[in-house]
């Protein structure tokens, strides 16, 4: 059902929702939906996934376990502290510190399992630091997933990267399609939160683009110098055209809430500062008035506030917000088993 | 069958023994005896149990892994390399080194698995020291297990905290139960032994309730200064009298085994010197001849000998007593497993 | 099937292929190709299998791990963040940093699951140091695994140790069967080959062994100075003899491929040199030609290039040589599993 990427051979992989027709990504949800509900039965018995982490991961990881054990699989984890430094450039001679070559690994892993699940965000990880130089044109290459995607034989689920976390984008169309049921005509407000460290922008860039895929109306909020990256914008906004909703950007988040269906909060470290984390925090330092409160969620229709987790309370969003019935975040972690075990009963039968 | 414990919501949890109605644990090992021996089949297929360890564990985690698969299931790890630094306090403003809350990890684990299983011993770990002065009144309180049980939504079961061990506590109400059929009338002695590092005492404190629960003539031997909790004392002996055995306490190892069918022998740090190692270090050096031997297995009336594992030979116990037919040791490691099944399959099914 | 070894108990275990006839590796591997092909079908239903590592792994790990859950059994991984520090000396007071002795684990882990699995290379481990002074004479004893064979009480299989790879071996052994069905009269290469480090030679015996085990015509190249263990080759050329096969050791790589069906790299640390690693690097720095590269294939019968994995690209073998047709390191590298499932199912049924 998912089409081939384009890559040099013929499986399936699930590296972005933007390389997906919406019609596959509906079907998706539909799927997740009916396995949620007990309606279909899918089985990937005798199925294994290797889940390769390069960053730690409670949430993706116990989620990942539950989603192949559920469906008859098995999840096979492989943590950083087992992964060997690997190599991903060509024609290098392997004298120094990487001691596998991606050319091997991912063929290998391919003949012992069914699908490979890889979580590598360099910008929190050191294992995948030579995969790139810490600027963001070379992040956004996202050598290591990409190379796992070239090399596999069998398909490859993005677990997050360093541009996007696709799987997360999926379990929040899930959780805003079962809230809303219609959600054209929703507005949803993707807001930065301040944080006091600098985040990857992965999970926004695909919570962003599955609310445009719903075909709703989209707003992104951010302090001026937070700007997303522009070529993954333009894939946003031409994708909400397309499904029927509007694309919008503002800095100014009372603003940007005024009439919400949905608030998703979610930090990220600006561009114009990317490798230079200090110059970043210092930028960031007068922007902790970036917080999602009751004064906010009051300016909502009767909106929903959406948070990937982990969220740090009193920093991101108020304890008052999360602990009130407007809060869906719990429902919102739980879809993410639901979601991947459509996408594992698609990609993996 | 396990009653709801007094938490804001309705599920059953197992954090402790005395938690339980004799008569429930009683359940329990009948249970797990007819499991043991083939008699009935319980099922948890397509359950997953999380296991948390902020504390290494190898005889816990296999036999929790074994009996979840035994059983149909599957137990997921998450150990302290993976687990994040979580924050236990309300009201916090989280700008430090916790990245998430209890009130977000402990229900978000809870809707991937069914059911969560915790080990965490202030005393032997730092990823939990967050949670607690360092005092043993604040480690009493074991806020990690605590919080997780206030705040999941699914059975949590505790796998060793400060205070208690009640799996190690069933295991051994297994094995006695199984080697002497009635266990009334059998003088049970649980010796505190010499160790260089100073322990925690949640295993005494599980071992000793399970002896009382099991009516047995429970003696409680130890050097002056290293006298267990007195609410937890006072709450083993009014179980050890109801159910038919009494309790005392000696401070005169030979005197105390006289007679003996059991010998359990642990160690663990004194009260007066919590959190004051070195200090409790020196008190404890001239203490090494409170070591479990042939002469004082002598004493028994062909007594038995337990530890709940990893034991130092030489130093708690000689050799020759562990290498003898006297020590059942193996047997007791065994019956954690079929304990922890019989728990389950009630727990989570 | 397989035989007991020569401990005080009964149970078989798989330490090194030369404990076992000859008709029982041949048995194995033709049961790992029924298995692999899917003729038969074997189960080890609600079997679980403790896997030891003492060093990181990922091959093995995954191969193990979906071995066990092809055959509907589980590998339950102890990987050496979990391993405690366990003592293998008989007869020592414990009162330093070893915590368990392996008179207990072994047993007690014996009793949790259907087998144990053991990774202990102490080359390149500091968790099993205490069991040896570094010595050849004293890594050669194997400490560690053959204290596991010895106390534990059920099977034991060696997933590499100081001094055998058997698993390795075995499925070496699987691919030359598969790739030329009879294997008397084609000429088997093991080449060492220049690598950074001084790695372990267990691989390189095992993968010795499996050639003489098909009668294969064995050359064992490698510099003067590199040579195996006495006692190893003359048991190698005693089974190879016994196969209908030959032996012969060259220190000529060139003339050693000459007309090889099979060349196998394999880089090791030499003997004279043995915990004196920085002699042996410098004796090691002027043996960089001992690289395979295309023209020393164009010396072979058309022969095929085979490696355990990791390989260091352009160091022990050139890319040129790994991305052609005839290198069959993936498919090697895949029938590790497909051999242990045959293991699995014959020792732990």
């Amino acid at each position: 059902m998912l089409l081939p990427q384009t890559h040099n051979h013929a499986q399936p992989n699930f590296l972005n929702t933007a390389d997906l027709k919406q019609e596959e990504i509906s079907a998706l949800i539909d799927l997740a939906l009916d396995i949620k509900q007990g309606k279909v039965k899918k089985s990937l018995a005798g199925k294994t996934l290797a889940t390769l982490f390069f960053n730690p991961s409670v949430r993706t990881r116990v989620s990942f376990a539950t989603a192949m054990f559920k469906l008859g699989g098995q999840a096979i984890e492989i943590s950083s502290n087992n992964v060997w430094s690997f190599e991903y450039q060509d024609d290098v001679v392997m004298d120094g510190s990487t001691i596998e070559h991606v050319k091997e690994v991912a063929p290998v892993l391919s003949r012992y399992c069914d699908g490979l699940a890889i979580r590598c965000s360099e910008l929190v990880t050191k294992s995948a630091q030579s995969a790139s130089s810490g600027s963001w044109e070379e992040s956004k290459q996202d050598i290591v997933l990409n190379s796992f995607a070239k090399y596999a034989t069998v398909p490859v689920i993005n677990m997050e990267s360093n541009v996007y976390h696709p799987c997360q984008g999926l379990g929040d169309a899930l959780t805003m399609k079962e809230h809303f049921g219609e959600t054209r005509g929703k507005k949803y407000v993707h807001t930065w939160a301040y944080h006091p460290k600098a985040l990857p922008m992965a999970t926004t860039n695909s919570q962003m683009l599955a609310a445009c895929d719903l075909g709703m109306d989209v707003v992104i909020a951010h302090p001026q110098g937070w700007e997303l990256d522009p070529e993954i914008l333009a894939v946003a906004q031409k994708r909400a055209i397309q499904s029927g909703g509007s694309f919008a950007i503002s800095n100014d988040q009372d603003e940007a809430i005024e009439g919400a269906d949905i608030v998703c909060a979610k930090s990220w470290g600006a561009l114009p500062y990317y490798g230079n984390w200090e110059a970043e925090k210092e930028a960031r330092s007068n922007l902790q008035h970036w917080i999602v409160n009751e004064e906010k969620m009051a300016r909502t229709r009767d909106g929903k506030f959406m948070h990937c987790l982990p969220v740090r309370r009193n920093v991101e969003v108020t304890q008052g917000v999360l602990d009130s019935t407007s809060s869906i975040v719990i429902d919102e972690a739980e879809n993410r088993m639901w979601a991947q075990m459509a996408l594992l009963a698609t990609l993996l039968a």
